[in-house]
């Protein structure tokens, strides 16, 4: 079975769905932790089910260098090999190629991508075919078409070629796509450009995939204006019954102004990122937990959070973890974490069923960014 | 209250008990994983039950760096800070301040031990009196006296020298105890000697301590032979009706011959570190999951093992997690390590009961040791 989106309730373009999938149905708007070696760094499956997590993305790129698609296909899929009967979504490898690329060199040709293994500097060649005959073997849930990620410098020209480059990615890959239970998403490119994102989104929804995701927001360099931007020019032209995942995004804040612009789905490392460097969210900004004044405080991170961390756990205990290099201070953290983003979206589900998404956003970001909140200065 | 030891039955000279302590009892012997600096690495406390795990050991010297033993008590002691409500043991940090010690050197005087941290080099001066304090701060359910560790090749006139000065070390820590919830240890010294140990037991035991430790087994270079000879030597000598523990000891046969000695308590790092490196018990002996054999064998560890790991996860997707430095690896494995040791002393409680342990003992060595098992060279 493909994925199918079921819309519930809107508030101006934010939409409240959920999701319906081989492996269970999850509401939307949702966040996605990021297992990229077929494990969310430090967790357990069952861990992710207690903190509502619904939906994990994998990376194909790792997977497809160790342990390899084969092992995994031959365990029986991604998820009985990493013991995880949730939903999975597996990137294409396209982001990867492009920034993890031993020296981030790369030889891009018609064909696909030559570069060199982050690992051993091995030669690798990976192509629109492969990455979806890789995901194919992987039978995650959702598997997602192989794309040009240009930088957030590059020209108008350059993006106009890299889209038509993209879709005819797009077109070769969902033409070798064959694992019947696995739903393909397409995605949208085109940079900050009005323009390249209405052509990238309309040819690209003509291919007919079963979702559609919004790429090139993500890469170093990204203002926090072209995000706004790439989603408002892409969404008009993406159908409605169809869901839209927002690719590599995970600050609260760009959360929420994704949710409000229509997306359904996020992705990002920065929950357990931020957690292995110690670093929590809270509704007041983000804190470093080895800042010494943490030193005696036998508080929780957040008082009002339902993390296991946070019913158990004091910030004393947690930074004495992290300042030893203890790994399940890292583990704390990445709970508290992705927990804090999943509880944004189920707050964010909240508003939209209540109509009232602009006064969350409003209150949410007058705690979290302080006196850096202006009200009048919104994305 | 101090506890309180049940011997319960005995298969010669092997013992089945119960401790009674202010944090629950548990049944002896008994296995105790490491948590070295308020955490067993990797696990939480809910795994540590889940495997059967009943008591567990902390390090005064790496708590009293950090975070200090006041931060702990500020907490409301060990069991408060670190989330755990079993009992704990503390051990006095002799063995560390002497396996620890920046570049091994430390200058030993009847005050105490003079050396520089592991950490950062600062000098550092720990006394039999300041263990203690220490201890009875951090409010474990057991205190260790502060012993000197002398290495396995110390001279017999040494060793004689060295087990006096650790009965006036135990001596001086007795007095200053304060901590009335707090049971203390005495260690028993004298390297393969039997009239130093025996000297060494009469003494300790005339000072009456709560429970009765055999030290100076687990340093670089002891042999198994001298290990036997330091319990069978210490073991008359020590009250019925007090535990008995073996210090720094996690080896599966040197478990068991414990456990035939009259042991009732163990503690080691070894299987969580083990687990680090990829190794794993089994009752045919310890593999190594890295090995290229494990790649496509989608079997447990063990398929007759109850741990969550064994339940749940492959040898090939555990082998995959470490070769990938991914920490949820050394977590699988800890868990399965530990409830290895924890199950085999389970399994040695009821080879005591029906008074079959050298039945027991016979059978797991077959197995365990394979082809360099003697049946007529036991320890």
């Amino acid at each position: 079975m493909k994925v199918k989106y079921e819309l519930v309730d809107e508030c101006d373009k934010a939409r409240y769905g959920i999701l319906h999938t081989n492996h269970g149905d999850f509401e939307t708007p949702m966040f996605m932790p990021v297992g990229t070696q077929a494990t969310v760094k430090t967790l357990s499956p069952e861990e992710l089910k207690d903190m509502k997590s619904a939906i994990i993305l994998s990376n194909t790129y790792h997977l497809w260098l160790r342990p390899g698609e084969d092992i995994v296909n031959k365990a029986g899929g991604l998820h009985k090999f990493m013991n995880y009967d949730g939903p999975i979504l597996t990137d294409s490898g396209g982001f990867q190629v492009f920034s993890l690329a031993k020296n981030k060199k790369k030889d891009i040709v018609e064909e696909g991508v030559l570069f060199k293994s982050h690992l051993d500097g091995k030669k690798l060649f990976l192509t629109p075919e492969l990455s979806i005959q890789i995901q194919n073997k992987l039978d995650s849930d959702i598997a997602m078409s192989f794309d040009e990620c240009p930088p957030a410098s590059a020209s108008y020209e350059y993006l106009k070629n890299s889209i038509e480059r993209t879709l005819r990615w797009a077109k070769r890959g969902k033409d070798v796509h064959s694992n019947k239970n696995q739903s393909l998403f397409g995605i949208i490119q085109g940079g900050p450009h009005e323009d390249l994102r209405k052509y990238s989104a309309i040819e690209t929804v003509k291919m007919d995939f079963d979702g559609y995701s919004i790429g090139g927001v993500a890469n170093d360099g990204e203002s926090k204006d072209d995000m706004y931007k790439a989603i408002d020019y892409s969404i008009p032209y993406i159908p409605k019954d169809k869901p839209r995942y927002l690719m590599g995004v995970g600050d609260p804040v760009d959360i929420i102004e994704g949710v409000i612009r229509g997306i359904d789905m996020f992705d990002c490392v920065l929950p357990t990122r931020l957690a292995r460097h110690g670093n929590a969210f809270t509704h007041n900004g983000k804190i470093n937990i080895k800042n010494a004044k943490y030193k005696e405080d036998f508080t929780p991170i957040e008082s009002t959070c339902d993390c296991y961390t946070c019913k158990h756990y004091t910030k004393a205990y947690i930074r004495h973890l992290i300042t030893s290099d203890e790994t399940f201070g890292a583990r704390l953290l990445s709970i508290h974490n992705i927990r804090f983003l999943i509880k944004l979206t189920e707050e964010l589900r909240v508003a939209i069923k209540e109509k009232n998404i602009y006064e969350y956003r409003e209150k949410f970001l007058q705690n979290y960014l302080g006196d850096k909140y202006d009200k009048n200065i919104k994305g």
